[in-house]
């Protein structure tokens, strides 16, 4: 028996043959009676998750696929034996596109020209920097990171990406300190892991050079964001986050008044038709799980 | 003889050879005296240009060399026999580069965002428009172009680019028509010629379906402003223009206040640092002009 989170997802999904059961759950209250059956499990995306114990009421539960790309929340839900994939590529097109959007507005200083818009001013030749022929450091190689770096590239950025392991065009996690003092930009695009938790620390902004922009489209807690306070409070760093650490940020928080930044509500992945892509994957996923092949996205314990 | 606009050009260009004169001059009042003798020739950027008189007295002239990418207003002050040669590839980056971020600013709503910062306001789970998977018209395959639609797939939008002459990849000019209703976004990446002047007229605008993005980043007088002022004052397209017809835009211009519209004051090229990529062209020109190398960027006469 499958479990999907919605009618839009059924429908995406399609036949699956007279042989397979599909209910839905949408992942609020209680899940329904059925539950206990399901093997397969889409459950919907951002939801409260459900605790362990009703988790385990799936009692033939062999996979859960997420159509987030962080599956961080879900490590300590998931039973034995159950396989955990991610919804990597769902999202990772549409946050590139907004890491390169926030990046490139930051740079070229569009809020600046929207007042200036607003005010009926045409300012004669104003200088902005730009990104051309400039070093950029993007800190993760998945889909996310491998898509800024393209969309980077085409304007002569020179991109350097840095991952856990060296592989050819990829930096080790070893050598991320002595590539930091040349860089114009950072470009945080990794998963939110232990290993990742405060990775982007105080050190690192340190080490970063005056007038450098830190991007942020992976979660808040990668980045020690009292340290980017200060270094936007000192206007000797610039930076664009769409991730803040708690979400949603309060209104009294000191980052929303902090120089230098632009600031975007978690609006990476979800743009208007992202279910599009998440079901599709889902429907895959599925159609590989009935036909016995590899699935995709899954996630190691290593992870 | 080599005519240089300024100190930074002369620096940047370096050693010639024992053999090499080189004089400057900043393109204002009258050319120094020297300007007789002048056989290449490096106008300043966006400077006043001279009348053909003026011109006329390098009786030696071989090639004037300019900084901007377009030449258009140069082909009626080009004497007989003298070579024009474009500044394309100095600003074709930066250029590509804001129209990127320009139209990806106004697919991912930040001008709204950065309003709602500065209210301190969170809003939960907004979702905005993406050009992931989205067909995208790029007009003109030049520099410019090329790098937009490089770009742009890196986040899977379906990029078409339409030039004069169709070729594997380009679409002719005679396509377009057919092409424009599907697409969500229009890039103007094309010179400014009598072919192009007004290429992007009231019908080529009418085509575009309900929510397109207009690009221009070109000059304005290739896209009816008129026709779009119409267009985004009946809130049916958006866009994102870095060229105005005139320029400067008057303060009075019902344009600023034209709803769905990013505006910002001819930025496209001159970034900080665009001189190193300017210079480097120059000297590079020179040094093949003196070893009776083939040059770059001859502007033809058929432009």
């Amino acid at each position: 028996m499958i479990c999907l989170p919605d009618d839009a997802a059924v429908a995406a999904v399609g036949d699956l043959g007279p042989d397979v059961d599909v209910i839905e759950w949408d992942g609020s209250g209680e899940p329904p009676p059925q539950f206990t059956d399901v093997e397969f499990w889409v459950p919907p995306y951002l939801a409260v998750l459900p605790d362990a114990a009703t988790i385990a009421r799936a009692g033939r539960l062999q996979v859960i696929q997420v159509l987030s790309a962080g599956v961080e929340p879900w490590l300590d839900r998931v039973p034995d034996g159950v396989t955990l994939c991610s919804g990597r590529g769902i999202h990772g097109s549409t946050t590139a596109e907004l890491a390169v959007a926030g990046l490139l507005a930051v740079r070229r200083e569009l809020p600046r020209f929207v007042d200036a818009q607003r005010a009926h001013e045409w300012e004669q030749q104003p200088r902005t920097g730009s990104l051309v022929e400039a070093p950029v450091l993007v800190l993760g190689a998945g889909d996310i990171g491998s898509r800024v770096a393209t969309a980077l590239r085409a304007f002569d950025a020179e991109v350097a990406v840095v991952a856990r392991h060296a592989r050819p065009g990829v930096h080790g996690m070893d050598e991320l300190t002595e590539l930091l003092p040349t860089q114009q930009a950072l470009v945080v695009c990794v998963p939110n892991t232990p290993q990742t938790r405060g990775l982007v620390s105080a050190e690192v902004l340190a080490a970063l050079p005056d007038g450098a922009i830190v991007v942020n489209v992976a979660r808040g807690q990668i980045v020690d964001q009292d340290a980017l306070l200060a270094e936007l409070g000192a206007r000797r760093l610039y930076a664009f986050v769409d991730v803040t650490d708690p979400e949603p940020l309060p209104a009294d928080h000191p980052l929303w008044d902090a120089p230098n930044l632009l600031l975007t509500p978690h609006v990476g992945g979800g743009t208007i038709g992202w279910e599009r892509r998440a079901y599709r994957l889902a429907g895959q996923q599925v159609r590989r799980w009935l036909n016995r092949e590899q699935l995709h996205n899954v996630v190691d314990a290593g992870y």
